[in-house]
């Protein structure tokens, strides 16, 4: 039994912090719209709180959840922040993709208060978080690790120690680039073998077999072919991630030819009305109208 | 015991036409170097001929192997060509990575001799030829594919009948253009994390469980990070395939922004002297000197 503080209740954070609650752990929740908060306790138990501060009062670890770099400062600075609150030795997780900066400012800052922070960006979607097996990417000192790790397994199923502080947003950043390059040699090719009438059903039982295959091929080429693009992440939150990517090669000289022009073709389909799509909906910008 | 003509005994070719050798059919090879043939010969029995013509004479079916339409049509046409040999109800089965339009100029000359043509690609690379377990992309009418399907087992372990002639060679364009996009990608996501100082054994780990998953990321991320390009299936070949997807684009209209960026990437790796590297050498344009 833990007192957890968990900060932003969002389609991720929302299962999460029910898990934990399913754990039998002491919740208090902040949501920015506190109606979602009282939801939240409505259904899980433990107590909503008007200020991040509120929440983090006491708490032995603190998890926020919410949208970018920008959200993050908002809930953990100032009269209302987390920071306020944080016990000497108490450990802040960020879940959030965000940036590996905002990650060492973060760190720094706990650090004066004699507290500990980890950025622990996740993927899995919305349906890792709803069944409690998001990849967890950590990064942080062994000690914290150490202790924020089995409380984290309430709803992760791959857990890393990737490094140091940073090393979590960094390994995300891997992973988004990954996807970028898959998604959209995967569009173009889905796109071509309409174009060139193939049997689609066919095309993806014979070249998933080889050195073609990819989760997104078998997990998003049907879909692709019937335009349908409703599996939860968002065009809008992909492009946030690449820009944090964009922003972090800026720093370590990594060129990223290709995967900077697909964020502007994912601008393209935002462009066309697709800002809430899934990644997968690159192929809008190839079809005939 | 079928009578078999095999025409390029290459790197892919040598070892079909010897695992059709070991099923005890009757072999008649012709090879542009003789010398090569010969020593196939030596090695599988058979008999080697100076023309491709002498080589399928009173041929049940007549595999090609070689290396481009231009290849096949300097083994198919003229005096010494296969067409001077065909016999009616023979099978004329091109295994060539070739352009749908040769396909169906083949078919065409092929029933004007009252015989059969199949267009069959292959995947799988030597490896895939050495152990045959090659995938066969087939294109052609029900009963071509009928008759020549037992006979390529010998060497095919997913032999697909993709629908009327050239529908074999759109598929494996479509399969070149998924590794494109997901090769690219992976350079780009293989030097970033080098740059920012990852463990890059651990992110592989990490990241190879979710959306970001691949045949290449499970088999080349890492020799990419190692710097070791030599599997084979060479950046030269590589780029003749995506010339002709991008050539067979402009017939039927699929757009290829990205695909056709990685083609002339490609072309940098050949320009650093990478015309021998396998396809997973993109990441030599990104690596600081």
């Amino acid at each position: 039994m833990v007192k957890i503080a968990f900060i932003g209740l969002g389609v991720m954070g929302y299962p999460q912090a029910g898990h934990l609650a399913a754990k039998g752990h002491e919740l208090r929740v902040f949501n920015r719209t506190k109606k979602k908060a009282e939801a939240w306790v409505k259904q899980h138990g433990g107590s909503a709180h008007d200020t991040p501060r509120d929440a983090a009062q006491g708490a032995e670890i603190v998890f926020t959840m919410v949208g970018d770099d920008n959200d993050i400062r908002s809930v953990v600075y100032g009269d209302e922040g987390v920071l306020g609150a944080l016990d000497k030795r108490a450990i802040l997780v960020d879940h959030t993709t965000a940036s590996a900066d905002i990650a060492r400012e973060l760190d720094l800052a706990t650090r004066e208060k004699g507290a500990l922070f980890m950025d622990a960006p996740v993927s899995g979607g919305q349906a890792g978080a709803e069944n409690g097996i998001l990849t967890i990417m950590c990064g942080g000192n062994e000690e914290t690790f150490a202790r924020a790790e089995p409380i984290m397994q309430a709803y992760g199923r791959t857990i890393t120690h990737m490094g140091p502080v940073g090393a979590g947003q960094l390994t995300k950043m891997v992973n988004q680039i990954c996807i970028a390059g898959v998604v959209q040699g995967l569009a173009e090719a889905v796109n071509f073998a309409l174009a060139a009438r193939l049997d689609t059903d066919r095309v993806l039982a014979t070249i998933s077999k080889g050195a073609a295959q990819s989760w997104q091929m078998e997990n998003r080429w049907k879909t692709m072919v019937e335009g349908k693009f409703d599996f939860g992440f968002a065009v809008d939150w992909m492009r946030k991630d690449l820009r944090i990517a964009i922003e972090e090669a800026r720093h370590n000289g990594a060129p990223l030819p290709i995967i900077a022009a697909v964020d502007q073709l994912y601008r393209m389909v935002q462009q066309q009305g697709g800002s809430r799509y899934d990644t997968s909906s690159l192929i809008v910008n190839l079809r005939k109208p």
